[in-house]
């Protein structure tokens, strides 16, 4: 075979498996994002279409991605927690960082004009993605906590800063000189003072970004982990029919979750049988709290093994 | 800072630079495109089409990334050679192989309307991507070999495949079992004798595959580097004006390249001064061979640090 | 500076380090010991000399690294447990790698002649070692448990393959055939049907191993975790001392571990305050069963953070 | 198999294969020689039998490895070139570095006694050891040139101080204040006006370090590789013999270097050749320049694949 003495080139490939039983974290950033922003004129502080966009691209991924059990995102950036005993491509890394951020980046290409029906796509976006392991459930919580922590920051800067050019008539120079070193409280009382703007009324898509996980069905259709802020894309159907089921949210989980004192054991065959009384998963997208304990308490799937 | 109380999750990025002085070799290959390519009805063994739009992202990964020195593709895969002496993101493992699978994808889906004019995307492809090293030159020019000789031994088995289906009648199954375990002087007699068709007048593109790489423009209008196969996509101006241009192709190239006995060193500045010449670059598409030296004797700027 | 012209050969010492929060396992196996142990005439099936000397050579270890809070030794294998927030030498895999398995080898030389006074080293032995990381305490139980089921396997095969061979007079290859394929049992029922050996009556250092770990000696003389077996080499006063306080051993533990239903912040919090109380620790050997849960059970301070 | 229940664990020990066709570099260091040389009482600023006992771990390193072409040594460091095309241990980086590293310990600690006959060892030294990957014989020649440039820096910086010191009658914190940002030229005139001490006159060894190879005994009593600071350690005929056949060394060696003009393919065949024609190889020990071209001219072999 012609092919054979040259073959050896594969030798040179090597293995990059990720550590098992820990929790993959593979984080999106949009690449040079500020000039794409501009170029395509998103609207300041937040563009309601490219957040939809980015979601909708998370989305496709964790339709395509049965591993991935929670999805965070803000700005142009998005994070995706596979579970820790996922097996995924063996767990290599390259493979895996590759073709996510691949199939991310396409999805967001393809969908654009659905976001953008009146904006043509001037030039090819890209993604950078990066793989970072973590052992325990603490981590992961702590590393979606500082994400969100990340978001709200963000935000807060952007809306005041954005108030004080748009409305408030200043320079973008000054608008930065007016916020360097200001504190939490002082950005607030200036939204509220200057520009009649009450902070925590702003979308909490924006304030919160967005969480996406798997919602779960359950038979008699009951769902606890519904909640107010949910919002499903292209499926509309489903959507309506949790909002007329709101009882269901206000019902005590109690019998769902491990009786206090539950041993791991019994705690991880508890998750294991109701996994099996599940109808097949559909993707949630809500702009809901991530740093406290409520999401995760409803939620003992996400991080379960 | 409300962050910083979870920032300590960075502590676990870990860093994944690769080895300096060394080849960096990123591969793609389309995710399950046996399944994208019947669904978008490619024609068989060769869809054009395809093939251009390949060729067309991968320019414009090359115009994006100047270390991109080289590139090659066949079928629903593509290599790109980065110079050796790249720090391109550092050498970062993850954020090149990503960024780079990203930015393919992107122009894949991007300027897909454009070679399937009548064929809307189905859904969005996803390419998966990896970084090998090699050390030396012998290693680059042995693993490009071996696409070349992998696309010509791909293609051989698949036109005659298709011959046996398309014009012989005969069953997939039928076409498989006829075929296997014969050698290269049976395929090219079956297809010769029973279809009366010359393997070797098949379009260069398909028994070739692509190879892109950056012309250079010397001054006096000089380009020993254009062969008779060129095609550059979307530029039909200076495509033309080569075509107008044929005697320089014909010069003899002994002034531009290193005297027999010529020194490393003095190798090394020949080259550093052709490049101070050179003109703004410009990618070049050619289906020609890569395996013998021919090719990379005319172009020493490729391998050369 | 002379050497500046050359110092960008540092550039390629990559960095690599242990991903955080992660246990460390490293695991030291003599290299060619079949050999070794022939030149020196261990005696079989087992060399209690050598099995101390190894046991010296593993505490040495643990005195000069706080960071080991447990280490496992058989034949001539050693495995040693570093705390999951161990910052040794900044987690750089190679630099504890090497510098663990010089220490441990160079003491196995120093301390050989102490443990074979009339039988001079032949020539320099050697160790390779490897470092595994595992996400969580079950792991490392796990890991652990593996090696002292190893022990067992291949003592109690080892007992009954020399039994055959010194008091059966069978040859080494009869003694291998008559074993190949036998059950635990039957092993067992060789020993003691055909030898009189009870094989639980033998020293438990050869069935169990040995169980090197920081012993803290409470207030008021209090030391729970002082087991039957122990034995510390060269500190022959403490070791007395322990032996006339067995009433110690007897007493139940309940105040010292978290009552049932405690949290985990207050089992840490609890472990934090036993730690202020102790003097400074001492290293025991013992050769106790590390498979089940009581010798994890009465030393919840190994597997804490 | 009670152990087939906790294998499981063998799944975290990850691979770690250095990349083929480089060669590897090993550099051992001492591990707070600082301390040991106190301890035992090294002479300053430098102490042969230290630095003899260094040498002869180094050479019995060599000796067990064959695939070391070259060490170099200086005071309590070591470097080891494995040729690049080695197998050894299929180039698992942990496997090599540990191993290594304790073989050259446990000679460092077994030859203590004929080094040091009158100074008994106080306690177990240790090394720690790295692996760097250098891609081409030129980064090979510039990290050698890297160390002897430090041996010289450090050696001409040492002499002078303790000259200073032993001789001058000045303070340690004096003789560092002394030299603090003097140049080279200062350091050699200080010896020699104020001590009458000719750098250039020191014994070898302390300027150049110690150079170890396998020297090739070619037919016919040939050996054009036997330099003028040829030393063998515990082989006193050898070395006799050589001592008494200088007229090799003079001869010239151009019939067993390749011909000017000799294709790359040519001299690999000669190399080739060459090896058959060997004898078995001893290790030398030089103290010899390898930053010049003369060392690696007279020696293709070292360098060869």
């Amino acid at each position: 075979m012609a092919n054979s003495k040259y073959a050896y080139v594969r030798n040179f490939e090597l293995p990059d498996p990720l550590l098992p039983g820990t929790f993959m974290l593979l984080r999106l950033d949009g690449h040079s994002f500020h000039r794409f922003s501009d170029k395509h004129q998103f609207s300041r502080p937040n563009d309601v279409r490219a957040l939809q966009l980015m979601d909708h691209a998370a989305k496709a991924v964790m339709e395509e991605y049965p591993d991935i059990v929670l999805a965070f995102g803000e700005s142009d950036e998005f994070s995706f927690l596979l579970r820790k005993s996922t097996t995924l491509y063996n767990r290599r890394q390259s493979k895996i960082v590759s073709t996510l951020t691949s199939l991310f980046t396409s999805c967001y290409v393809f969908h654009w004009p659905k976001y953008f029906p009146d904006t043509p796509l001037q030039y090819p976006p890209s993604f950078d993605g990066r793989i970072v392991l973590y052992p325990t459930e603490k981590h992961v919580r702590d590393y979606f906590a500082w994400r969100q922590a990340d978001t709200h920051i963000n935000n807060l800067y952007n809306t005041t800063f954005w108030a004080l050019v748009q409305q408030g008539g200043q320079t973008t120079t000054e608008a930065h000189a007016a916020l360097r070193g200001s504190f939490s409280k002082e950005k607030h009382e200036i939204l509220f003072s200057r520009f009649g703007i009450n902070y925590n009324g702003i979308d909490a898509r924006y304030r919160k970004g967005s969480v996406l996980f798997r919602e779960e069905i359950y038979e008699k259709g009951r769902n606890p982990s519904v909640g107010r802020e949910l919002s499903i894309l292209e499926k509309p159907q489903p959507k309506t029919e949790e909002k007329t089921a709101p009882s269901v949210r206000d019902e005590p989980q109690g019998e769902t979750l491990p009786a206090e004192g539950a041993t791991r054991d019994q705690k991880a065959k508890k998750v294991k049988e109701k996994r099996k009384q599940l109808l097949p998963s559909r993707i949630a997208i809500q702009h809901c709290d991530i740093i406290k304990d409520e999401f995760w308490d409803a939620r003992p799937d996400i991080l379960a093994e």
